[in-house]
């Protein structure tokens, strides 16, 4: 029986759902890894707050030093979130030889260089199963079981938050906004939801897995970020129309000599296994070149699903006498600015069969052929709307249609990207 | 850099595919892990087959001790099959000090604690994450990622060739041997087809699959075993009409005192994630006290999904300073041989009326409910079909009912489980 001496960076939901699975589950983790864990302090904000509950009052303590600087602890779990000063935290407890074991994708993404600098000097641990899917075992997949791959594609659902969003959005017809302030009634998505529907969270995740997955550096700020903010019930209800399902994707593609990287709503065809991925679940397509297809779904949030992550890496950070160190290629890949995909172009226009010859003319030029054209007709004189769907055309093309369409011929709504 | 020196056994389609993905990977995955992977032998039957070939004939051996008593050889990998010579191989193996890697359910689990209890006297490896699932990391995820639960239940499609025949089946309104036939034809089915569409497979994984996950023995013959053979189309038929698509199942469940171990064709809710798991595909359901519900799908066989999970064992094999050892329990639980669910009974009688005056009956009697009664009606004089689904109820009880009912009434031509 060995003893691991832990420590912990909060006290929050994260934070309490592992002081509850080492204390409920303990023993058991015990009997199955001869490892037994002990959380010796825990930092919290302010001691009365937490004192008198559960958590012995000598546990918890308002002084980093108390954990950072206490040779005794061997992990320090970090539960704060935001970059700062979860992020230097994290560097000293590596600095001075203790792993790490987080949950915070932000920090870890926009310190991923540093971090993994200091543990490769230290020879201490960096581990970050729950930072991308949560429970979802997908950091462990890319780096150990699935190694012997050249991963070509990821996409997933990555963020619970928009997915519950757009789920409810499908099965309602609600718009975005009643949905919204639903959603964080219910306490699912924050008063400050930008961290969510504007992307950024999936693009941090994404900035983690693709770097791991295409062993060659995504940095956040390389990632095409689009939230689902112009997402309307109208686009949902079309796309369904046409088979398809509105999701939140982050997609990263190893092209060979560049990597996709974006996070944007995407249609998939409803037969997609990523479409029938609803509500809070996440889930993570793969496709490697000898694994061939592959998808991971599961909680990609709560308490009780991110402590399982959270303990499962502190076990490992526990038991390896080596920890790994993800490799990455120096001659990093560029993360490309351009990409070829399908697109969903919804408009509206009074003149229907001038709109159509004006844009096909317009997409012909710039090489992109229609897959799809569909007219919901209006009352005379009023407005119809067209929709089209393009075969596979560059990004900056589309764009450049879009931007020159004539607004006193046909007014373009949206455009959302369909993948497969 | 370090090399690791590796023999195998076998040289057909899995083999072949390990040499294959080592000659055109090992590169990276040398820069990926530090570890140059290098196959000086493999055991074949006859030189001559592959000789003059792609792998050099000086790697070629028949004679079993060039690879087994090879002290430079680390790490033996077994694509033997079958039970025996595989499993005494592995043990001289494991005997010798040599981490062992293996695809071979059937010789892991018919001598899983000889294996296991061999590999710790000597400190040798096991490593079998192809046995269950092909490619899907399912053995180390339950082994690593996810240790910190106690898995509940364990649901899985495991077998490639009857998940092709009942895909199949469902998709064009087709018997099973008409289906059989076809697939032995395309080499999707072997000539004698036993092992997969009698259960034997998939009895094997869920051994394998439940030992580890419950972390109590599961002997593959106390596991309950029905396979594909009794399906009918008119089955799948009915069911699809009632909301259910039928696979055949391998579940695990742990009930605290003892343990549920099944193999069966079930009925499963159309929007369950299993259901649109087609083909060869393979998924793995799980549900742990702290992850919740997850599923792992994707490739269960073909040379280079297996392949990948050989070379990531290997990797494992030659980066663990302590190899893994699976805890069991001492007092191993008890494997159920009667347990609850809900059933699919299918009949044909003449008097439908007084069939199901009969049938409701002898439920009540054994205290089983009916959820829903479908008849289809028959031409007058002719025979009508009943379908009962029942809610809950016990195994046995259900047999009973079927035993006793009396074939001059109604015939039952099908009992088929319905999960969820």
């Amino acid at each position: 029986m060995k003893e691991v001496v832990l420590g912990l960076l909060g006290l929050g939901n994260i934070g309490g759902g592992v002081w509850d699975l080492v204390r409920t589950f303990g023993g058991e983790v015990e009997k199955r890894t001869g490892l037994k864990l002990r959380i010796k302090k825990a930092l919290v904000l302010d001691v009365k707050v937490h004192g008198g509950k559960e958590v012995p009052d000598e546990v918890l303590t308002t002084d980093r030093n108390d954990i950072l600087e206490d040779p005794e602890i061997q992990i320090v779990c970090e539960f704060l979130g935001g970059e700062q000063p979860a992020a230097s935290m994290m560097l000293r407890a590596l600095e001075n030889g203790k792993s790490v074991v987080t949950a915070n994708k932000m920090a870890l993404s926009l310190h991923f260089d540093e971090l993994r600098a200091m543990a490769k000097k230290t020879g201490a641990g960096l581990y970050y199963e729950a930072s991308v899917g949560g429970a979802i075992p997908i950091i462990n997949a890319i780096q150990s079981p699935l190694i012997a791959n050249h991963i070509e594609q990821m996409m997933g659902i990555v963020n619970g938050t928009t997915n519950y969003i757009l789920t409810r959005m499908a099965a309602e017809g609600a718009e975005y906004e009643d949905v919204l302030k639903d959603a964080q009634r219910l306490g699912l998505a924050e008063p400050n939801p930008a961290a969510d529907v504007e992307g950024f969270d999936a693009a941090y995740k994404l900035s983690i897995m693709g770097s791991l997955g295409f062993h060659s550096r995504v940095f956040v700020e390389n990632v095409y970020r689009e939230g689902i903010t112009n997402v309307t019930a109208e686009d949902i209800a079309y796309g369904r129309e046409m088979g398809y399902v509105l999701k939140l994707l982050a997609i990263g593609k190893d092209n060979g000599d560049s990597i996709e990287a974006r996070v944007h709503p995407a249609f998939l065809p409803a037969d997609h296994p990523l479409a029938r991925v609803d509500g809070s679940l996440n889930a993570v397509y793969l496709y490697g070149h000898s694994f061939k297809d592959m998808m991971l779904e599961g909680r990609g949030a709560g308490d009780a699903p991110t402590a399982s992550a959270i303990v499962g890496d502190i076990i490992q950070a526990a038991t390896n006498a080596v920890h790994p160190m993800p490799y990455m290629r120096e001659d990093a890949l560029p993360v490309a600015d351009d990409w070829q995909t399908r697109y969903f172009i919804r408009m509206k226009a009074k003149d229907a069969p001038g709109v159509l010859a004006e844009v096909a003319g317009m997409l012909a030029g710039e090489g992109i052929s229609v897959s799809t054209m569909m007219q919901k007709g209006a009352a005379p004189g009023g407005k119809a709307t067209l929709i089209f769907i393009t075969h596979l055309a560059p990004e900056k093309a589309v764009r450049r249609v879009v931007k020159a369409l004539n607004p006193e011929i046909c007014q373009v709504e949206n455009v959302i990207r369909v993948e497969s």
